[in-house]
């Protein structure tokens, strides 16, 4: 199968190439940059060397539309509504890795992102992929909105206990730790080496976007209102996010009953894994177990001191939160196997 | 003024020996530590290289007794309280940096340490060390008990606010963030660089002894039930703590309004700074900005989405965590000025 | 093929079990440890969670004699030579990752190691397990003793350059830079965090064993004496290996004649990578972009202000410096595709 | 004493200001910065905050000339040529943290440079101000030009050496390791923290500037022409130079004259502290070590193996490496005691 990714040059657009490439049934045809049309790709993801010789391309849907079936679109915010419709018009299929077809209600993007949707039509024709929650979805969608990184790992951390009832749904903190990656490719004072290394510092202590769409798609699990109190935290890594979720707890909760919940909603899942160990350096989810793979971590602990279910929720940012995903949307879409290049432990150490 | 340093290998004792060498009214005449007795000090502290020559020496009541005035202890938890009453005996004015004589109610020590306290008469005789809170006490104090780092963390963040009544006090989540320094100079594979760089890991996510503290202490400002959910994370840095309290309010919040608490409660505190700029990078507290310090730095922000108050408190864990708050003390019980050799800027970028 | 490990649970064993995992023609039936037997395998290697039940056994000879056809050695240096010789024996094709059977000249044992070595007839029978330079020795033979970590770096930066006999054989600087993973996973002061993070140390400026493998691998390609200059020096990485190679040249040097003796050596070899760009930030050879990976990449620069080539040589120390290493020299001495399980990019950027 | 800095708002302006603002002598009266003219100090060096109430004002000779007695100049090489004559047409001494006034051949900035000096009549009236080696020149010079930070650590490792006639002045290899505030507060690419976190990469193999001012001051110590083969890498750390010196001895060398040679011209010296130890973790210099303060720390050893005589030496590119070597000149030539504001250990563990 032919695909083009339009906006290459970015972290996630790099990941994204790293999995095609390796990927059995895919070629891709084309890869966009506006900045770096005509530099070999190498060049700014030096670990593809040897892997490929392609070029960034300028955009060009016709390109697109005749060479390929299905087009990835990793954009800055607001640049892919500008494109998506056009794709989908010239019957392309669309896995967007913004946020730009992620929420169903156009207010939030009023509320949230500050713009106007201008093609609000389609926001019920996307499928917000994820997967664990959404694969029938996923399957049927012409656009497939790949969640926000922090989102995936808040909301696979939180979807049993919302669904088991066993929480206050209006006081849940999200106290969330994430790499320099997530902030993107450019260089800006924040992700300056001398002024982040060592530190850690809340850059978002209140309103981030991502608490739109964790809102969204929790709310499908109960008819009560959620309130999210989210809070993300630069730390000093590359890649990685820890999600410590601290809830409180309506009722005296038992370990064992947590455990049958979790394991109830993903015991099938190829790409969750509970860890929730007695002994052991890695008791509790960490990031750098996960480190370049698709998988989500998650384990909790019960605190009858202070009435809380405390859960953790790991992922990798670019991967599961943002290019693996899309991968496995890819392969759900398709109808192949949906570990397809997916299914590599990450390094340790590392 | 003469003093001696029971335990003066570790990285508390090591930054207590800066600190000491440093400080104009202080000579340093006994360093103890029975791993390293015979060893000069620079070999284990590497930066005290030129600045003094002493050797470590075994302990030895008698000298203590004999040469110094007042004599700080750097003990493992459960080590101090087997000494302390002896200096006591002898009539030294101890400054205890472990955990053995914070707390005030015995059956805590059973509870969270594991062990009866056999001489829990003295409890009420010490003085919990944060000049903040306490300076009275501390000035009159035999024994003067050093904060935990975490502890001085998030008591110094709630303590206004508390004291206010407007947070929930049965719902308060302090989420730590802190450098491998925390867990001390003695290698383990939890502190192996290879393990620990670049992850982010909850080491206890319940349970934690400087919840016991931090309840006794922010207990004095309310007649409510108070219960800290607390839970502490390893980040990749050396040094450095950012609690992260989320609170939920009683009421609506304005931002005047905890300007003011916090200002009424530390306006003229010379080492807390409130931090919450609009502009730049540092708008809020970083413990990069407090390292090597004895600054406590504080901000907040209101969240009126999920009714949160979020308040951040950066601090050192090795200075205003343990050793600068020791000399804090030190000087406030000789009665000198407060900030003689504490008065110094951390370095930026560092 | 069915194969063992003997010590799986330091981090060589850990990248050989992850590799292995994935090697479609391998099965690993038995992994020992003496600390760990009885243990999860993922409770020690938490990247292989969800990848293997397996857990360490106890050494057992026989098991290895019955259930496999070849065995792999992750032993300290001085442990393998006690069990090597056991196993050629019973008729066991061996992979040895230590030390034990590198050197040809019995005397470097006493001179680099400092013990007579007791099985000194199976020197010969060993080869030196880099496949760039000894491939066709690595087929036939029983043993095959894979490089230093340092060693497989400097050897490749330098061979062709010594082959073609351009610079001073005598005046060779190797100035290396490692990351903790190097030190193994035995916690000691050295690696522990808070004395790692953030410095840089040469820990062996002088008479560090790999000199020993590396004089006489490149002793093959001259016959002129050769003395390697050579300091290691840790700094704040987990993984990766920088050798910087200050060389003198004998006669004027062009740009051309080092690109075709460099390209004449390696144009064929799949894990070789020669990387000397012109634009963009990755110019020449940084471990970062071959970390989890089989490739060393080779870059150099002429310098004639001071008569100098300058050789970059750039490795993960537990891929292609170990684990990835045995398993290109098991592709190889088994007659499969010697890229099976190791042609992967790394990741951009961790 | 009233002083002013020209380009405060770089990272060496800041460690300027924190050195001056704690100096007993001294008031900074303005500090100027283009960019951020009107700003408060504070929100750029936040560490500052609770030191200084100053605002960085826009430049003004008139203020100078007016309010100060001497000016510190903290621009990018190629602007303090533009300024420094102004400055000292109006009767202003100078301390210029530039390279415009370091070379004394005005050809060298032609050829490592790119430009002509317009005023290449003041260079044989600025001082190299390295005051180890040139202390009665820095006190009557009306310019003092602090030297590189590299060229510093580079030049104090080998001035010994050269002067004692004991190694091949054309065979002398610096291989430079250095943090990322070496490269300034202004985010790049290269500074990127993702780009940057976890790599090491020489990112200047030859033609370096500094090697013109290296190879001018030590030629002060011999009649041979000398060659420096200079390569500096970036290492995953924020503060610190260790430069490791290989070079190859005339003779045979003995460890004894070696201290002898060194001890001779540092014996007296303040800031320079040999480290040659035997036991411990810290037997030779390691930048951590030095971070923040005005030390040079310098080791050596002997390689019998390969002739070598291997120089350790080790900074704080922004403090020794600048602004506290700034401030050491000043005090010299002020007349007041060189080790004012600047006697200060680093911290353990950093």
């Amino acid at each position: 199968m032919k695909v083009g990714i339009i906006g290459g040059s970015g972290y996630v657009g790099g990941e994204l190439l790293r999995l095609l490439i390796q990927h059995p049934e895919m070629e891709v045809v084309t890869t966009t940059s506006r900045v770096y049309a005509g530099e070999y790709i190498f060049r700014i993801h030096p670990n593809l060397r040897g892997f490929t010789d392609l070029k960034f391309s300028p955009m060009n849907l016709d390109t697109l539309a005749k060479e390929t079936d299905l087009t990835f679109v990793a954009l800055p915010h607001g640049s892919s509504v500008k494109i998506v419709p056009k794709l989908v018009e010239i019957g392309q299929k669309v896995i967007d890795l913004g946020a730009d077809f992620r929420l169903k209600d156009k207010e939030d993007y009023v509320k949230y992102y500050g713009w106007e949707h201008p093609t609000s039509g389609l926001l019920e024709e996307a499928a917000y992929g994820l997967p664990e929650l959404n694969r029938e979805e996923i399957k049927k969608a012409k656009i497939i909105a790949v969640p926000g990184c922090m989102s995936t790992s808040a909301i696979l951390g939180l979807a049993p206990a919302i669904k088991e009832g066993i929480i206050e749904e209006n006081r849940i903190v999200v106290d969330v730790k994430i790499g320099s990656s997530g902030a993107g490719a450019k260089p800006t004072r924040a992700s300056h080496h001398p002024e982040r290394f060592g530190g850690v510092r809340c850059y978002k202590p209140i309103g981030h976007r991502h608490i739109a769409e964790i809102e969204q798609e929790l709310g499908k699990f109960t008819s009560n209102p959620i309130s999210i109190s989210f809070s993300p935290h630069s730390v000093n890594m590359v890649r990685g996010i820890l999600s410590t979720i601290h809830t409180f707890s309506k009722k005296e909760l038992e370990t064992p009953h947590i455990w049958k919940t979790y394991r109830g909603m993903y015991g099938n899942e190829p790409f969750i894994r509970l860890v929730r160990d007695k002994k052991g350096l890695h008791r509790l989810p960490d990031p750098k177990n996960v480190i370049g793979t698709n998988f989500c971590d998650i384990g909790f602990e019960i605190d009858s001191h202070s009435n809380r279910l405390v859960i953790f929720s790991a992922i990798d940012n670019l991967t599961k939160g943002a290019a693996s995903q899309a991968v496995q949307c890819l392969n759900i879409t398709i109808g192949i196997d949906e570990e397809t290049v997916l299914k590599t432990p990450s390094l340790h150490p590392a």
